[in-house]
């Protein structure tokens, strides 16, 4: 029940990084389950992950190697090898030394990624029985076939990609994602792997990376529920023509730019993706004290089960948007000065239903499919988007019947 | 759908407190719908309410008449008074007004309360029109029907009673509740009154009061959303023969504890008439640093969708638990402290599965109706326990189908 376009795009290779899957018959026989990203010599990679205390140990490890120079992700679905202990950490390492075995690296070097099931010990002869094959198929042109890899409860594969100009060179930026439910990242959505050919220092990169995540994966939410697997992962070739990129400069601002784009449509996708999602909310909440606020007040609205289920039946209900507002933290809000909108119809005026606000006018907005959420809190100057899905008897229906 | 068993009880009427209830057709014609209370002269009276900013029109004028020595309440369910701005204050005060007129008091001696749509103007002509109806009909056996009268998606009256013995003089502690939605208290449920016939001064009983709510009505939750119009109400009509109950006596500690049973008893009511419950879960978190930690960690757990709807299916997806736990905002978790349990099967231990547990004895004890989550932080001495109830479909139906 995809809202709006999601057709897979036209995806842009990225010189210097190719992508393999297989099927190693985790938790489905007919889709490939396993991919295998490798980055050229000489790329560098940037990472963010959950901050679930419980994080699953593929986590653990790939925090680690990613600071001893990665070359390979090893990527899962099925199952995500979290809440599994000391064997789950002994099985995420055993996986990154079958795939560095067949491509001649070492076990450090691999970045591994699980997602599927949490509780259930990875199998890891399965795996590595499907790497060989992964590894045969490395090209550049994999990414269509990884982003349906990578899937799980996801109706569709998520992708986005697009070429900027630096100084007169191409430079590219492709990613792929997944996730539909057990999403509020946290640092980072389910799963998210960006590549560009763009040369860049680590550090430089990491910045980069953690700016685009904190406005894209981290202001999108399905349930509220923060998964234990969480990464997302952005590595830079460095095979453009271009000059490298450097801080402060013009240059890193187009790139930066870039690379948030890619971010957000791939976390919006997520969004448009939830769990029995019919409808996109984007939630605005503008006038605020600063932006932490806003987004306080944005995910409180997002949250709620009753502006979701109100969503869901197209009721302009905006008695619930209101209680959300007004249970979501602020001290001493000035209830006059707050409006609310649901497109371009005032809702609430100085905190209370507006004069010229009618039922059919609210109705023509809620009979959309994608509806913008405005909240102006006359308290600041501070601007932030929050996007979630409603809420239906179809979300009820997957996660009574899906062992997550 | 009420969860367990919910008849209404044998209800003890308390000397001095005279309830009546009539019809004023605010949504319903075949239902009582309005509520007058009378209180003897020299009751004293406590109050706990909503936090929301947005709270209502009836809440701002009931706490302000609190501290008038009010001698009246005055409920309507059906309508909830609330984000109608200065018309809404108008209407609560001009229909304290009729109130009073009728009983000779004043507009000042009368708390209003309403419950119901949010957004719509109150009918008062209706409510002065049903006044002197339950007026007349006042009397000290009106318990039941009042339960009934402050209705609204509630599938079942509210009701729990008790008398315990002060120094050989028997004390009545009796009390009502509705809510099923829109319930998170934050101070107090959506409508809780309480009475008995001890003699205790304002002071006193307002703090008995507050630590009662805090133990019941805030420690509930159906789907996370506080209510604009929640107020929980205490009166002591001081008619009892026992002596004056005065601070820091074993006598206080006995009638605090009565109260503080009635208002679990009405709390846990309102969690088994959540709406669509199958399920009632009982989330008691042990070994955490702090009562506050404790509630976190409880509440995140019983406002996950993914738990709440794993619960439902009668899953024992203990990795969902795991990851709530994980989420909750504790700093520096020794995750392999960590334990979990399903009643009396350990589920987590060590922060991974449990080697004893198997899928068979957590299916066990998900197949019941009522079910205790036992999370074990090995962090230090404080426990606090949550109510909620299942996410499912009916949830999405009565909040799809529902103008609240």
């Amino acid at each position: 029940m995809a809202v709006g376009n999601v057709d897979f795009p036209g995806m842009n290779k990225v010189s210097g990084i190719r992508l393999g899957t297989s099927n190693a018959g985790i938790k489905q026989t007919e889709r490939d389950d396993i991919l295998v990203v490798e980055m050229t010599e000489g790329t560098t990679c940037a990472g963010v992950f959950t901050q679930n205390a419980f994080c699953a140990a593929p986590v653990h490890i790939a925090k680690d190697h990613l600071q001893q120079n990665p070359r390979w992700l090893l990527v899962n679905s099925g199952n995500a090898n979290a809440g599994t202990g000391k064997q789950g950490m002994s099985d995420a390492t055993t996986s990154c030394a079958s795939l560095a075995s067949i491509v001649g690296g070492t076990e450090s070097q691999v970045l591994p990624f699980s997602t599927g099931v949490i509780g259930e010990n990875l199998p890891i002869e399965k795996i590595a029985a499907a790497l060989p094959k992964a590894v045969n198929f490395l090209q550049e042109h994999g990414w269509s076939k990884a982003a349906h890899a990578i899937m799980t409860t996801d109706t569709f594969a998520k992708g986005a990609s697009l070429i900027i100009n630096i100084d007169g060179h191409p430079v590219t930026v492709t990613g792929i994602s997944k996730g539909a439910g057990m999403i509020q990242p946290n640092m980072a959505t389910m799963l998210g792997f960006v590549a560009t050919d763009a040369k860049i220092n680590q550090t430089l990169l990491q910045k980069c990376l953690a700016e685009a995540v904190d406005q894209s994966f981290n202001r999108i939410t399905v349930d509220g529920d923060t998964s234990t697997n969480d990464a997302c992962i952005l590595m830079a070739s460095g095979c453009s023509s271009a000059a490298e990129i450097t801080e402060n400069s013009g240059n890193y601002l187009s790139f930066a730019k870039a690379v948030m784009d890619v971010c957000k449509r791939l976390a919006e996708l997520i969004v448009r993706d939830g769990e029995g999602a019919t409808k996109l909310m984007r939630i605005r909440v503008e006038q605020a004290a600063n932006d932490a606020e806003a987004v306080m007040v944005g995910k409180t609205i997002a949250h709620s089960p009753l502006v979701k289920t109100a969503f869901f039946a197209s009721d302009p209900n905006w008695g619930r948007i209101l209680a959300a507002i007004g249970r979501s933290g602020i001290e001493q809000m000035a209830l006059d000065k707050v409006e609310t909108y649901l497109d371009d119809v005032c809702i609430v005026k100085h905190g209370e239903r507006a004069d010229s606000y009618t039922e059919a006018k609210g109705q023509h907005v809620m009979n959309q499919k994608e509806i913008l959420v405005r909240v102006v809190l006359g308290r600041g100057q501070a601007t932030q988007e929050v996007l979630t899905c409603d809420l239906s008897y179809d979300y009820v229906r997957i996660n009574a019947e899906y062992r997550t």
